[in-house]
């Protein structure tokens, strides 16, 4: 079965996070300043194919772990769903 | 009232995403050949002061449009929800 999975990776909350400090700190500038606490981190989707869900997310999770996310400096939680084929 | 804001920023579909190609084509090398289609692009999360869901969710596009996504190269989607303030 082939499932789609959708993460995100986010700097760790006990973590600066520089670039979001600047995006933060640029919202007044383009007329923004109710916006703050800005955040930035990655939307990673993908495939895989596993013969059923759990399977499935124990492959996404050892992909984050190996290849996708810095356990040092990040955190990741993501969703799965089967991919309806017609 | 403060709104929380989740966005995923991710590269149009019908463009090349070079950086998904070289992880997807990466998967094989740590053992994990099920997965595939890879694509990467970015989370933000921010806070964001209005009066109603529907100003803020006017401010968050606001945002997406002047400073935090490329509307050439990247199409964008978020969610909004109230923060609890006890």
């Amino acid at each position: 079965m082939t499932f789609h999975a959708a993460i995100d990776i986010m700097p760790l909350p006990s973590l600066l996070d520089p670039q979001g400090k600047a995006v933060s700190n640029n919202m007044s500038n383009v007329g923004l300043p109710q916006i703050g606490e800005v955040r930035i981190g990655k939307h990673i989707t993908l495939t895989v194919e596993a013969d059923d869900a759990e399977a499935a997310r124990a492959l996404v999770s050892q992909a984050c772990e190996k290849l996708l996310a810095n356990p040092i400096m990040e955190g990741f939680t993501f969703m799965i769903e089967e991919v309806e084929t017609a």
